[in-house]
């Protein structure tokens, strides 16, 4: 465990956070067996904030890159921990390219802001509690491989199905056959040409799909439109809309847009991506990475503004060392404690 | 007074809020003598929330119009009215073009929520105390009349100077000769065409300005691009970009925007407002209608998230009933209070 004190008299302690899957994970890119999170502790007037980081390697980051940022971060903190916009931006300058690094520290501040008023941050934003459903994704493997995790995932009745293979429509057939009342959404992670995607689409929409994440790569704005213009199928960004910053690249490219926190950096960044994509008249899904239910109630904070959520990196680990938010059958609840409202488990 | 209760048990009462000026107004459109506003007052759970309407002709409101939609805006809140996000939705549902009046209730609101976590709405939201210079803003008159009122305002460093007359020339020259030092801007109100803005920008220019707001009517937006990229100051969008929806449009055609509370409906609306201007790379001023301490303070909680402000409302009344910001010299200072921290003079 690491340790820093900001000339404010904020103490930082960080240490590694890594979170075993019950079960492989793979996208388009990559399998993931242990997800190695950074977790983050904040002390300040007696009160205690913690946010974790979730880095990603498609955004350059990774368990060390973390720890070793952490320290610099930290001295970019204003004296005052509460002045939350202060430090996004202080931290945006410091370390740009480090986001997981950043919401780390991020939501550790926030967790303080809504001890120290004893409220959930959505309650000091003004946000109500209907959540939209979460998918429960079921990730890469054999065609018979996925119809099993799409059974055991009986419990939840909107699957995202992630695609990009040799042989999507085998995957998606034995899906669709193994949960036939399901509603499913496909996300190929960027893994498609634009014309592999416009030939797959409406392949894969016989199975009855209600959207596409990411078809193409995310710096192929035009192939984004080209497959948006192919299908009536919603088409969302999401590689490819990191912050707020790049929805106007794709506003008239797609239909929606996907936010993270651990890809924009906190709570800040995301709200200004939802807030930017809802001015130009897009959809928005919250997505997360593999993450403890503390970045899970982090995101849950912002998920009333949202058309479609995704949060159930949680579910995927063996054991998830925080108690937040429930998510039964998909649905999320608002989280009722201050701040982030998780609790470190026993 | 008018009252009127939620099922939720909020509440509202309001009554008309009718502020003289201590000398009349003008600016390209009108001359005003008394700012016809309307205070809000909502009580909920032995709370007490403020919030005012400044409602704008412009806008196609009135003081008139405001009492008469506020019962059914009042009618269209949640049952819960903390959940400000959702209040706001449908209060645009009731009234999209009454912003004022929508402003008004949500004022309201977020004053009832700040007083119940006993915090300011910046503070809750995260935002810093750096509060950017206010302008200090002389209506159109005569020359020797606008001279006299710069004069008058020797104490604000930072002029706003209403253009769009038949000799703007002659008033700039002689404010400039009245206050050598100080920095001015200029507003036109939509009063040029692009041709006549081309024209006289070069000539107002000559006496020492930092920026043009609004040269060219607001529907104009081929005309804002060509004055844009006639002149190497930055020009500014008021009328032209009145909500965050607005920004896409004018994004490419001008360097920065005019967020305005009665003008968007309120705070949430305003903080779109601003972070969707930013994710576009604009510049972000913080304007005002004529509205007392109270609405001034509201628009304050916003203040470090915009590079320059003009929220002199209040001073140009001949007596303000709120207590709020000190605005010494054009620095405002954020408000201690909790809400919007505004009391009410005996």
């Amino acid at each position: 465990m690491s340790a820093s004190t900001t000339p404010g008299g904020l103490r930082v302690t960080f240490e590694p956070f890594d979170l075993p899957l019950a079960n492989p994970f793979g996208i388009s890119r990559r399998t993931t067996t242990v997800a190695r999170n950074v977790l983050v502790r904040a002390e300040w007037d007696g009160l205690v904030g913690y946010g974790e980081a979730s880095p990603n390697a498609y955004y350059g980051e990774c368990q060390e890159s973390v720890l070793a940022w952490l320290p610099r971060l930290i001295d970019a903190l204003p004296d005052d921990p509460f002045m939350v916009r202060q430090a996004v931006a202080q931290l945006e300058h410091a370390a740009h390219h480090n986001p997981a690094a950043r919401a780390g520290v991020e939501l550790a501040l926030w967790d303080l802001v809504g001890k120290r008023y004893g409220a959930p941050i959505w309650r000091l934003w003004g946000i109500n509690e209907q959540v939209p459903l979460s998918s429960f994704t079921i990730g890469i493997d054999t065609p018979e491989r996925m119809a099993e995790k799409a059974t055991a995932a009986a419990e939840y009745p909107l699957l995202k199905i992630k695609v990009g293979t040799a042989d999507d429509v085998a995957r998606l057939r034995t899906v669709r056959a193994a949960r036939p009342d399901a509603r499913l959404q496909v996300d190929a992670n960027g893994a498609w040409s634009a014309k592999e995607a416009i030939a797959a689409i409406p392949r894969l929409a016989e199975f009855d799909i209600e959207l596409i994440e990411q078809p193409v790569r995310a710096d192929d704005l035009d192939g984004l439109l080209a497959v948006s213009r192919s299908t009536s199928l919603p088409v969302y960004a999401d590689e490819g809309c990191v912050t707020a910053r790049d929805v106007p690249r794709v506003a008239d490219r797609c239909d929606g847009v996907v936010v993270k926190l651990q890809k924009c950096g906190g709570l800040l960044p995301a709200l200004e991506h939802v807030q930017t994509a809802r001015a130009h008249g897009l959809k928005v899904m919250m997505g997360c990475m593999i993450e403890s239910g503390l970045g899970i109630a982090a995101a849950t904070q912002l998920a009333p503004l949202c058309d479609s959520l995704d949060l159930d990196g949680n579910i995927l680990l063996a054991r998830d060392p925080f108690e937040a938010v429930s998510a039964r059958q998909g649905q999320l609840t608002m989280p009722t404690g201050p701040g982030l409202g998780a609790t470190l488990k026993p």
